[in-house]
């Protein structure tokens, strides 16, 4: 009952009409074959993939799971030929250059590609989930050899790859972990250690497995100034087996079809990536775009839960003979779907823009300048979109009354999936304490003033009143409590990380009315068109029904409460 | 790792210190012989089962859940022998009447145990969940000879009983429901139909199961007006297996200990509870103490949340080697959940305390008061207390981190557990319907402008200024909120229905405000005690924290939004 249509029309709409991006492509050499045409047809064929391959086995892969048998771990049915499918399609390398058997395509197409496949399944899309991350860190900072050995198969997704962080005692604070790389004669390492949490650590998707693994070198300093960066293969250049076994993997709340290894390196053999001791730094090449994924997954379940809330609303008959879209309780919740997803999808795809930007713009200058709002924006997405992928599913899930607890009809599924996003690649809490400590209070708000700057020089190009109205307000709210803060956080330093939570969505509630505006303006182009009025109405929604609760979480960021006690049992 | 520790002491400061309930006891002949001390010892006892008996076999009920196989269905390894235990220690019939061979103690003592229940293992209580509801319904409405024949066995938990209501086209609405009944010489009905989502309609716990089933005699009136009460044994008086089965159980996101059944009536026997045509009206005494029991579900579920993140953020270390309950975003959410737990909880056993008056007070006037108060409370509690269970359970799994998300931690079962409780019993959006259109509305405010008097003039009596200050402007906003709703809803009849999901957050903040203050009057008592200090210190921090969101909502309810219009695909 549970099926996914590809908003390919939204897509469309806000990659062409909101952010005009064809003519940004146009300015960038690594994109003169690009324009609106070529990104229609990759992004109709993505649709299909997502909706005819994996959405099929999205709830069986859920009811399945995955098994784990001596170190061997199979996936759910179907999940092999699916992942055959999506290699022989040359989708992993959509992003990718050229020059490593890439397409060269820019971001923001790799970012709608990324939100059909988490909307259809979270689970399969995790294995490939780290591809472009491995190949950005490789191609960065990979020596010739390893790059030689492995990057075109990353690329081209006929190995899969892996990323080792966390360990027991270490989650969030990488500073912790343990495991041991002790060099070797022949400039290999030889790592040994436990990590857990580990995507795709084993699976039988593919014949080899790219492992990147963090580690330390003898007398690595402690902390996370002493970690390494290593490169481990399941199997060794000679085609036999390294000493990496998995060892279990976990039961989950959710994303049951994507395999959770509990991965030991029993003296595994690997090679460094980049500098001794600068592990982090290279692993953060792939950061922003990671996070960037994550929360497009978060939109993905959005605007799933939204489209199948719609349709059974429209359906089912209670009281009067009418379909409960027409109760006045349901149709807000349609329509907080809608808006907040039309919104968010605004914000990431002109991060996914930016990105582009940053990396291809011939202007120094510009690309710069990406670069900063990126940075400013990533954490945002991240959480905010996350955040609302869970919970806007999880309030779509009431539409169902009672069916909506049941597997079958796959909302619960949906709540169950978006909820590991909140939690990985850095959890919303430190997403927001990245947020406000490094990326705003970091550079003494220059970063934040330049973007507000920005979206208020924007507020003045839009039309009807009250969407710049809003923008206006939300940019004046902003700011001044950015600027309570720099000025008051040496005083009490613990009050940014007491409210982070509360200007993160501050912050995001201000994109978002930014976003509406834009919606608004490219919508009233023709606004005899009903699907244009359609996204207009839902722009005004927004601004009418959700940004007042704006006001009350910048009163919380303004407000200095005392520093808050320990509890006692 | 997930362990429950009853709140032994958290109960007992509400019911004596915050409430006052012992006095309240002596003022009724029924409770003659009720004290503090048995109280206490109730409330011990009762915790010993639900930590020694029940919380151990909670993960193994979600991991195996239930099984049906023809018709029959086996309930969880350990649940049969929980379930003879609670038999055989006299829990089923705790308030029910001494001559029906109940221990007649008050409701409010029923309550807390049922909040121990659910949060110690919410599938396993579903299960005698229906049992004081079947029990009220039947001494209510029964026949004698329906009494002589069921009241004791089910009084006792002999047998257990169950709600057969829902069908696949009449959930919300009952009055599409197509059950037939169709009378016999001998005074029984002939049952056919099916029903589904019915909670124990098969198991292996008791001997037989008694069913209450809504369903149509012939020439019935179509609606909600032509809908009968029937009760059909599983096992009829001769011992001979009666025509009804369980046709399959649901696969659902939590509780799966609890088998939700589809069951199918095949010209069963069964005998007509109460009047023709009035099954509705004899169902609805079931409805109050139902949904209390179900918002004490909600903070069974919160409790159990609170207190398992608090011992988890007190032993993780991560960075600087310090508890992660060091963290002000982590210390934020336990004191949330906290001040939640608490103010809830005073909610919550005041309504039942409201209930015993509404039973047995000898003055006429009191009980009447006491009756009209429960009605007005009891959406509030049911829609508040589910969405905070859950939400705040959630909310909670963020502590965890990545370990959140994997079963053997427990918070995700809670998660899902806790997620039932807004939908059955009535979702929450109908009762913030119930609320604003049938509580509020329907007398024009008067039942609730009394509670508002109420509140007003406790408030005068409260210490700290902040407390009192904080309840009457609560008061002041609901009031004239409401004023303005009672105004201007005939010009614009859908304006309660767009606005009653706020209507109901903003009144539940009220009464919150008005919890923490009765918490902070009772600490105060003795502010040398640090266990009373650190209540008045959540009870402020809801103030501080957690109130100001009731601005934004009656800010919702009073914005004449215009009517949502229909949305297209």
């Amino acid at each position: 009952m549970w099926t996914y249509t590809p908003p390919l029309r939204e897509m469309q709409f806000v990659i062409e009409d909101v952010l005009d991006a064809p003519a940004a492509w146009a300015e960038m050499p690594a994109f003169a074959e690009v324009d609106a045409s070529t990104a229609r047809a990759v992004l109709e064929e993505a649709g299909r993939f997502a909706s005819g391959v994996l959405a099929p086995i999205n709830a069986g892969g859920d009811l399945q799971g995955c098994t784990w048998r001596d170190g061997e771990v199979s996936t759910p049915p179907g999940y092999r030929e699916a992942y055959a499918t999506f290699v022989a399609g040359g989708w992993p390398a959509l992003p990718c250059d050229p020059q490593d058997g890439g397409q060269g395509l820019p971001a923001l197409l790799d970012a709608a590609l990324n939100e059909m496949l988490a909307a259809a399944n979270h689970g399969w899309t995790m294995y490939p989930g780290l591809l472009h991350g491995a190949y950005d860190c490789l191609r960065t900072h990979g020596s010739e050899p390893l790059k030689q050995r492995y990057l075109a198969k990353i690329a081209s997704g006929e190995w899969l790859a892996t990323m080792n962080l966390t360990e027991p005692q270490a989650g969030s604070d990488l500073g912790r972990l343990r495991t041991k790389a002790e060099p070797q004669a022949d400039g290999s390492v030889r790592l040994s250690g436990s990590k857990i949490f580990i995507s795709g650590g084993e699976h039988d998707l593919t014949p080899n497995i790219v492992h990147l693994v963090l580690a330390r070198l003898p007398d690595a300093p402690p902390g996370t100034r002493g970690i390494s960066l290593f490169l481990a293969p399941k199997f060794l250049p000679d085609g036999s087996r390294n000493t990496i076994r998995c060892d279990g993997i976990e039961k989950k709340m959710g994303i049951k079809g994507s395999a959770t290894c509990a991965m030991s390196f029993e003296g595994a053999t690997g090679w460094l990536i980049g500098e001794p001791n600068r592990g982090l730094a290279a692993m953060f090449v792939m950061m922003n775009s990671a996070r960037l994924h994550v929360g497009l997954q978060g939109l993905g379940h959005l605007d799933a839960a939204r489209q199948n809330a719609l349709a059974y609303a429209a359906e089912r008959i209670q009281g009067r003979d009418r379909p409960i879209d027409t109760h006045p309780a349901v149709r807000r919740t349609l329509w907080t779907l809608r808006a907040l997803a039309e919104g968010e999808r605004v914000i990431a795809y002109w991060c996914a823009a930016l990105i582009d930007e940053a990396h291809h713009h011939p202007d120094d200058n510009r690309r710069r300048a990406a670069e900063g709002r990126v940075g400013l924006l990533t954490p945002l997405i991240k959480a905010l979109l996350t955040d609302s992928g869970h919970r806007g599913s999880d309030e779509a899930l009431q539409v169902w009354g009672g069916y909506g607890y049941v597997h079958e009809y796959g909302i619960e599924q949906t709540v169950r999936d978006s909820r590991i996003a909140m939690i990985y690649e850095g959890t919303n809490e430190i997403q927001a304490i990245d947020l406000v400590l490094r990326k705003v209070l970091g550079d003494g708000g220059a970063q934040f003033d330049a973007l507000l700057a920005l979206l208020q020089a924007d507020a003045a190009t839009m039309p009807a009143g009250d969407f710049s109205t809003a923008i206006l307000v939300q940019v004046a709210l902003a700011r001044s409590a950015t600027r309570e803060l720099i000025d008051g956080h040496a005083a009490d330093p613990q009050w940014p990380l007491r409210v982070a939570d509360d200007y993160l969505r501050g912050f995001g509630f201000l994109l978002l009315a930014w976003a509406w505006g834009r919606i608004a303006r490219a919508a009233a182009c023709d606004a005899t068109d009903p699907w244009r009025a359609e996204r207009l109405q839902a722009a005004r929604f927004g601004i009418e029904w959700l940004l007042p609760e704006a006001d009350w979480r910048w009163q919380r960021v303004r407000k200095r409460h005392a520093a808050l006690p320990a509890l006692r049992a």
